[in-house]
């Protein structure tokens, strides 16, 4: 069973809005085991709206058309269906007369062009509007149908899950179903994470096709891992899924840090409770992204004291103690570590120093970063990276490798000497 | 000149990634005068990208593919614009080496892979790759093109931005000149902002049409007022946007923040050296957001001390001399800021204290945010503000708040007693 999403709107075209409706639909359509091969939009446009629903019939066996359908001049969904079916627009009294009521019913009188709402093409049935005005369509063509509903999205939705979605699984006879786990990892280029999970994909290849893998990159964030199974019920499925999970934990060890929506900040929240330690952080060209990411996290109040972002060179010497000298080193970390945990009263301190850009600092080149962590747990220790890109990316890149780090230390995997 | 935007990928079709990129070009080609009038989205499969492709060259003069560049096997981009072309990959051995030396700068070695992103179609063009590993490319056929960039949107970015929207300009033979210039705007929702402006869309429609505007919402952001005028000469499109934005600016005052990339942040700080004045911050619910924006801004080492995260309680009292009692308030914002003036040395002080949920605290609903400003020019004021919103909104519309209202104060709108 193949569906086709359409998104109508010039808006779209122009980039004004992003097209989240397909996104949406097409997760909810994966879920239920319905394939979405293609997506497209088009503008306000009746030859090219017209022309784009031919091609979607002619490819695909259903297709969900979203938006269109408003009072307006430029709301020329309807039209364009009947067009494709060959029929005349008629119009419907009973819906004319429950967009009066619903205006009514908020103190206010219909405008005119609403009645353009109650046009519907010859054959085609009604999706009662619940949350808007504009009433949706189901249209029937020889074996096939376009759904149309609106392109606001909690109209949208409201329609999609109520009508369309169970209409289509009726329609497709399916009883199998699709689900994706997505395991998230950092630290590893695409490229080496691909060939460790190469023998992998052999091994799904050459078995019986349930189970797929495929590479999300992230951009700075990591690349994502997403399995995707296909069973005959949610029980198989996630037996699919947790076995695989498993195999691909295996391999990549702590290359994965979370599953699905966890992110970097809250793997090491989950770390710092579990151990029972309370975490202040001592921030310099991260500019405060470290404890954003971790004030993130709900429940903070319970563990995380606080940051120091010690832009200037003397609040880290006058505040964190950092020793007269350079403060972008090794010993400038682990200070500034020592410094904010005593000034903040935590068990264990991070904390990060480097150079940003746009310039050099203390002949230090841009991109060289010292993370510091103290501890009377694990002791002090500190590592140094060499980041790539404009100021931003360091910046950004340096927050992540401090957050990944302390990740790893605290979950047990960091030798005495730094990051094995 | 028609350009089609197809974005490759199967995470885009089962709806796990909303595809930005496609807005954001459009948006680009739209203020270039570039028509788009179809996008498309495919998933990882040979025959239905070769198809999608096909299919846009016929319906338009240029194609824009993003997506499907990377090392993996699931990168089949270049596969089928080479099927397209109907001319064999070819290995391209400078792109190899390239790669490499990329790989080596950052002390890593190159995967067996990423020799795949070093094939190209016979015929084709390099769009040399600047942020990540793989190349773009121009791909003629016949009179038409199509480019492909990668779909991570920091490496489409440049590419987009530096060689293809250039090369499509050039190969429209665009005579005219069009231009776009944002007005950034914040404070006021986006109808408000449209009844105000109401009267200019009626004048230059009624005018020679040379100049339009249009609304773009950006969320939290706030509303981007898109200025854009075509004319013969560069001359004479800079005088349209220079009149338009005089007459906007006249109408908005200050809710005009900046003008196309100047962010909320780099107004404030454009202030702040303006006045000759050092800055700190303290901040609780938000966490080390406000700094990590200020630092955004290149130089901030002239004006920026720091900022102290006191999220615990005791540090707010222990570090900042909070009074006791309730520390979100009025007083304890106003105390907050002094202290952390004192505490880091700085001309201004800048405090934010409030609660972002998911529990409310103090009897204060969530939503409830104070935010405090002291300094010697200024003296002490505050500002109490309830925003919507679960805890994720809370804490960033605090954060654009209190920088907008810091921005207002220095550019000396503020009276003593608050907000006008």
């Amino acid at each position: 069973m193949r569906v086709e999403i359409v998104a109508v709107g010039t808006e779209l075209l122009l980039g004004q809005i992003v097209d989240t409706n397909s996104a949406i639909i097409s997760q909810k359509l994966a879920e239920v085991g319905i394939d979405c091969l293609y997506q497209t939009r088009v503008g306000d446009n009746l030859q090219r709206i017209v022309s784009v629903l031919n091609l979607a019939l002619e490819r695909n066996d259903a297709v969900l058309v979203t938006g269109g359908l408003g009072p307006t001049q430029d709301d020329i969904t309807r039209e364009a269906i009947a067009e494709v079916m060959g029929v005349p627009l008629q119009h419907n009294p009973e819906i004319e007369d429950k967009i009066r009521a619903m205006f009514s019913s908020r103190g206010r009188t219909m405008s005119a062009n609403n009645i353009n709402q109650a046009m519907v093409p010859a054959g085609a049935r009604i999706i009662e509007q619940k949350k808007g005005t504009a009433p949706g369509l189901i249209c029937p063509i020889g074996a096939k149908v376009i759904y149309a509903v609106p392109g606001v999205p909690y109209e949208m939705l409201d329609m999609v899950d109520r009508v369309v979605i169970p209409d289509l699984i009726s329609m497709a006879g399916v009883t199998g179903v699709i689900r994706s786990r997505t395991l998230r990892t950092w630290g590893l280029s695409e490229s080496a994470l691909a060939e460790l999970v190469a023998p992998r994909l052999e091994a799904l290849d050459a078995g019986d096709g349930r189970t797929t893998i495929a590479f999300l990159a992230s951009g700075i964030e990591g690349i994502k891992l997403r399995i995707t199974a296909k069973g005959g019920s949610s029980e198989i499925v996630d037996a699919l899924l947790d076995a695989e999970e498993k195999e691909l934990k295996s391999i990549l060890g702590d290359i994965v840090f979370g599953v699905d929506e966890t992110s970097i900040e809250m793997s090491v929240v989950n770390e710092v409770v579990r151990l029972g330690l309370t975490l202040s952080v001592a921030e310099s060209l991260t500019g405060g992204l470290i404890s954003s990411r971790l004030v993130n996290v709900p429940g903070a109040s319970s563990w995380y004291r606080g940051c120091l972002v010690s832009y200037a060179s003397e609040v880290k010497h006058q505040l964190l103690g950092v020793s007269d000298g350079p403060v972008v080193s090794e010993s400038a970390a682990i200070e500034m570590a020592q410094g904010v945990r005593k000034l903040l009263g935590s068990d264990l301190g991070l904390a990060v120093t480097g150079v940003a850009g746009p310039e050099s600092q203390e002949g230090n080149s841009i991109g060289t970063v010292f993370i510091g962590a103290s501890s009377s747990m694990f002791g002090d220790r500190a590592l140094q990276l060499r980041l790539p890109g404009d100021r931003d990316r360091v910046r950004q890149y340096a927050t992540i490798s401090a957050l990944d780090w302390l990740r790893r230390m605290l979950s047990g995997r960091i030798s005495a000497t730094g990051l094995d």
